[in-house]
């Protein structure tokens, strides 16, 4: 199934600068084959439910076997069955 | 990899009330073995990460098959490297 | 005090399209005076936190007084005592 | 024009455990005089959109006053106009 989200990765306790960590969850999401668009408070995507999933999980993996304790995300997740959901379409 | 995370689904286009898609969502959520705190906002839940994103993909599957036209879930998720996360501890 | 902020409305009881009231909402935030980027999951904004707040009980006054039965927003609201927030930033 | 909302603080760059600055924000949510349910990922509240919006920006403050450098909350927020909205309706 076809979905659109929003991605927003808060890293907790790394300090006050959070820009390591957020890039690090931006290249594995563009590592993921998704379609993407960053943006000032997170990253959406355009692909498949399971990929979307699968990379959501992975950047907490990622991050924790990188040093960073506490992982947040929050998350906007979109699917329809009229028709298949894309990013553009939310933006016209 | 153990995780804790807010689910809140929100059907689109099935009227003003959307009880019965959110008490739908709730009830596959229980069905998933995860420890689960419902509230206002939406369902908090503990359990494996894994567990936690097939119940999100299966929300979204079994209310287009029953007939929702769009779903959109907010969810927050978290975990942490340095113990396991549960919900009691953030009431603290 | 400056903020950033995403400013996300979700009109319900409106039929499976909502992009009227989303529209509506986003002519109300770039009236505001707000320095604004839209994307497909919200709108990103920029300015004095009271204004940002302000905009936001507008935007659920006037989609009511035209004529919408439940609005919800969903809006992350940023702020730091170490120097001004802007969007650009977040984006580097 | 009366609300619910949740209202998530995360206080960045306090360190690993964030306790102190979500205690110090549910007490200014309950000195607010708004009807407050806390769980495990915010706090619930109802009562007048200016109040919810006021207490928002005075968590801010306080927490920047008590020296907190970045603060940003998850906030949702609901209205309609065919009926007051309630916490306690959202639960049945």
């Amino acid at each position: 199934m076809k979905a659109v989200a929003e991605i927003q990765v808060v890293p907790i306790g790394v300090g006050v600068s959070v820009r390591a960590e957020v890039r690090r969850a931006q290249d594995l999401i563009r590592e993921s084959g998704l379609i993407v668009q960053e943006h000032s408070f997170g990253t959406n995507v355009e692909g498949d439910i399971e990929t979307i999933l699968q990379v959501i999980a992975r950047i907490h993996e990622v991050l924790h076997a990188e040093g960073t304790t506490r992982v947040t995300t929050a998350i906007k997740l979109g699917t329809r069955a009229d028709k298949e959901p894309d990013l553009a379409s939310k933006l016209r």
